[in-house]
């Protein structure tokens, strides 16, 4: 996968995810239309590429433009699609997406939504003056995606970064990928939410955990700080295993108001080696859109 | 960095580490000739120079001729030597490596001694048909490289392939790389000989504690399993953020009698995404020298 310049990038994208599938057509690196629609969890994935392409048809897309697909889960190298955090779109298994692409659209790149959004971060975003870029998105889950001299790693098996499901010396837990203690089961909204339950608190869900803490209810900020402490943990693991200089926090909790500054904090503890320069994401939710559609003229121009 | 055709590797390689400098001639990929001598630890860098020259030059090595340097320690960008681990050659910073093997030998490629065995492994050892490749080596301390689609992965900080100072959950004592709690602060042997005097046993090193482990001594089958489990987890983890598909163990624990067993065991309760094939490495002591030399090659012809 080779980059792109960004202004050159033109096409279509979409983004599957477990609450709603987007789409968007992308003219000159930026997004010129973006449609909306909620994820049936229940269709199978002729129905959830159908619903793929009820968005495209309706943003003018025609049989071969280029599109690239962000998805929740992984897709391995042969363009299977398959679950792996058992809370998300269970029903995906070894679904053969790029085939499905192919006969619906004329031709699409798959690949892992975190991974997407990472790659457009990494080349055109918070990491674009980063050689060695790591993206992490804090929401439900924790997810994330790498990006060394402008290449997106990537493997075989699709599962190259899944930084959410790295261990964690702060977690103790069951995770969605069937791993125990992983950064996911401390660090992510549903764990967050899971804590505060666990502590007794009547709260609806992790949002109501980061206003109580805001509000400076300590059970709270001890939540809210376990959680930011294994995200810090986890940015210091991948310093020393890839030498990131460069971290952008995305998602839901990542980017929530003084969230970022917490997990700096932690990262404070570290040797200067370990504490890359941390960032807020700056892409917003078109990032995942847009990488797609990179690493898909990226793939063409191998 | 490209990667080279084993059989047309030919030339001088060198690896200094922390107890031992060891040079040789490599023809058609194979080592021809190595010659050894003692690190003199208290030595300023033109002395470990000259000490690398004194074995080059009896082994036929002419100004110019291609140089691959393996050493203990992170390289930086612009080929300058640091070092990481305080316990190892801690009089070395940053010392422009690069500039001195161009004057004193018409030219050099230094890296990292546990990225140039990862290399040698990924291209024509243990993962040599891998296409994410992890190589461990487990000894003193703990160290590593890695391996993606045959090209070794390497920041401009020359910190990638650190996996030793990862995080543990297993682990709470003090790291030579400055942080608490990593993989080396309980797997590698200085912590294993720790492990064994804390444990109140009269033991003089690891050496004396795998033979108490092996002759049944549940003391030491505790600690050798602590040092195991330590490294299968972070075998998950590698698989998580890299999507590994083998690792290779080397170094005088990693491939230690029963060890690689120990640690098959300890991964196998991880689930199957996260439990990459395992294997000796099967280069020996001549990876570093192979993978330096496969290092000077590779970017000659970038």
């Amino acid at each position: 996968m080779r980059p792109v310049a960004r202004e050159t990038l033109s096409g279509f994208a979409a983004d599957l995810g477990g609450t709603k599938i987007a789409a968007a057509r992308i003219e000159g690196g930026a997004v010129a239309e973006r449609l909306q629609t909620a994820t049936d969890g229940a269709a199978d994935p002729d129905a959830q590429v159908e619903a793929i392409g009820a968005l495209l048809d309706r943003l003018g897309h025609r049989h071969g433009a280029p599109l690239g697909v962000a998805v929740a889960g992984r897709v391995d190298a042969a363009g299977c699609w398959h679950a792996v955090n058992r809370g998300i779109l269970a029903a995906i298994d070894a679904v053969p997406l790029g085939e499905k692409l192919g006969r619906a659209f004329g031709g699409g790149t798959a690949l892992n939504d975190a991974d997407s959004a990472a790659l457009a971060e990494g080349l055109f975003g918070a990491g674009r003056e980063s050689d060695s870029f790591a993206y992490l998105t804090v929401s439900t889950g924790v997810g994330g995606g790498l990006v060394l001299g402008n290449r997106l790693i990537s493997s075989g098996n699709g599962m190259a970064g899944h930084v959410g499901f790295v261990s964690s010396r702060h977690a103790s837990g069951p995770c969605g990928s069937g791993r125990r203690g992983t950064v996911e089961s401390i660090a992510g909204g549903r764990a967050i939410a899971a804590a505060a339950a666990a502590a007794g608190q009547d709260v609806a869900d992790a949002r109501a955990v980061f206003a109580a803490a805001d509000a400076g209810a300590s059970w709270a900020e001890r939540i809210v700080d376990a959680s930011a402490g294994a995200v810090a943990t986890l940015i210091g693991d991948l310093a020393a295993i890839l030498g990131t200089d460069t971290v952008a926090l995305g998602g839901s909790i990542g980017l929530a108001p003084g969230y970022l500054d917490r997990v700096g904090h932690a990262l404070g503890a570290e040797p200067a080696l370990f504490r890359p320069r941390l960032v807020p994401a700056a892409l917003g939710h078109d990032a995942p859109l847009i990488g797609a559609l990179a690493a898909r003229l990226g793939k063409d121009t191998t």
